[in-house]
């Protein structure tokens, strides 16, 4: 057991307004956290569509790195998703019925309907199947970066998309159900409620203190790492063990502001800490997710609020107490979580 | 592929206010869904805490039923958790500190904390291990909700306590670590934020139409079942394929009301749907949660929430668009489950 005689702690982050017990008793010891299911992909699988030579059995390609499509030697490729979660065809269909509100709604008698117009695309982040986005140099990871950027840029143009969600599920039990390293970047009609959440929090939070909540973060025992342009963190009521907030050191709001210099330099922070969550937790499954703000606002700049990139270790499962109230129970203290991160020295 | 054709749609439930992507695109037929891990327990584990003969193995007892604690015969025990995620013991040790708002929060510089004061108790719903709660009676799953009840009764004094939450998780994949047949209650001192967000949009709801959301639920294509006291539908927007609620029919904002006649009744009802959950799911790990309301409020009924019991089989995993929207992907349109579901027969 840790933390003899600690006792368990509620906490609420002030971005997410979520509250975490913190709950010692139920722990090991922060170092004694390893994955049970550690992801190892098959090397040399039969036959992946992902793989380079075998584009043709893909969705249709939408642009691919270096950016001319008659060129076989790709580094990344973004492509239509197979089976899209909602469809690009269905926007000049749309139609507006007479109980429409103002958000384009169809209220039923009971609920709101909306049609399921969006894009949902896929990022192959290498050409080959072993490599996986941390072996990548952190140069060729912030071409991954500006991959999505670019997707985003040209997504913006359509009014009716309101939100992006970059993310990333890596392993079966995270949500991938191809080995093949890759990320994806679903396009919604809608603002999604934890973006709504986070917006209100970071926004009553710059109304009260006049700053915004993530520019003045409080670093010192939660740091992990720091690049000229980062910070990593663990949050101060982190949901999941060992969850990583990765944060921009100057204000930006939108994640694609992101020029080429940033771009790199956080590669080489993602790089850092997806190596030691790799070698810390037994090279366990994981989501990262890019927490940044809506499109089609007022201003391009939100002075309150500040993106960052969320990644979520899955080492402990999700049941009915987390499904019921939206609590959840973190056996590891975030200072502790940290502290094993920073201190760890990774092999050269 | 199920309903040929048929586009995407996006759903807000006016309980939940959780946007829900319904995407065929990504399903099989719903009368395919099947859990790929059901859950048979061992039927006769070497040892198991929770068999009877075994109490003294357990954390305390807080009662048990009958309600005679050297009774050896008992039906049903309700127990403390030995590791428990809130402590019972930090009640008298709570210090208010000097920076605390009137909730008791202690502000640190960015966040909040509380201590972890709370109850986190086990109710064993049956003395032999191989008997599940689908396998009892009505009337004696109805004495397991009246337990539920009892425990709350008993909660509801401490004033610091300001939600309960009753949850069930069943097999290793929805939570359980211990496959004798059981239940949680886990008592709270800050109301939870899925339980603040389903009263606001309750509350919302009731002030916009003047009636209470779930009194009025309009079940024609989403019924399941109905019994006297109550109705078990697949909700409007379910996060989850084949989601199941279990409504009250009359007017009820708290679980604990239950008298012991409905009690029986929602046996009946609950022992129905999981019945026909697992014949047409093959058994699947499932979760469920007693939503009620807040203690501690104004005045006893609150005319705007309607407690209901929420069942979630773990069919789909959670992933990085899940953790980073608070939206959902579901395969399975509510009027397919509930069809495929009220249309099942039940051998005697």
């Amino acid at each position: 057991m840790a933390s003899p005689g600690r006792s368990p702690e509620l906490r609420q982050d002030p971005v997410t307004k979520r509250w975490v017990i913190f709950s010692p008793a139920r722990a090991k010891r922060p170092t004694d956290f390893q994955s049970k299911s550690p992801e190892n992909p098959d090397p040399n699988p039969k036959s992946c569509f992902f793989c380079i030579g075998n584009e043709h059995e893909c969705a249709p390609e939408i642009f691919r790195v270096p950016d001319d499509p008659s060129n076989p030697d790709w580094k990344i490729r973004v492509i239509q998703n197979l089976y899209p979660a909602l469809s690009r065809e269905l926007q000049n269909s749309a139609t507006v019925s007479q109980n429409s509100d103002p958000d384009g709604c169809d209220h039923v008698e009971w609920g709101r309907v909306l049609d399921g117009f969006g894009f949902h695309d896929v990022v192959i982040e290498a050409p080959v199947h072993s490599v996986q986005l941390c072996d990548l140099e952190p140069r060729e990871i912030g071409e991954v970066l500006l991959a999505y950027k670019k997707r985003i840029d040209q997504i913006a143009s359509f009014e009716s998309i309101k939100y992006v969600q970059v993310f990333k599920n890596h392993g079966a039990s995270a949500g991938a159900s191809l080995s093949h390293s890759h990320s994806q970047i679903l396009a919604l009609p809608v603002v999604p409620p934890n973006v709504s959440t986070r917006l209100d929090c970071m926004k009553e939070y710059f109304a009260r203190v006049g700053r915004c909540s993530l520019c003045e973060v409080q670093v010192k025992d939660i740091l992990i790492d720091e690049s000229k342009h980062f910070i990593s963190i663990v949050p101060f009521a982190a949901t999941f063990p060992f969850e990583i907030w990765i944060i921009p050191r100057t204000h930006s709001s939108h994640f694609h502001e992101l020029d080429c210099e940033k771009a790199v330099d956080l590669g080489g922070i993602l790089k850092l800490v997806l190596r030691k969550m790799s070698l810390q937790l037994n090279n366990p499954p994981f989501n990262f997710m890019i927490q940044t703000s809506p499109l089609q606002v007022s201003a391009p700049q939100l002075p309150y609020c500040h993106w960052f990139l969320q990644i979520v270790p899955q080492l402990t499962g999700i049941g009915g107490f987390e499904l019921g109230t939206g609590c959840y129970i973190n056996p590891v203290f975030p200072e502790d979580a940290a502290k094993v991160l920073r201190e760890l020295n990774i092999p050269a």
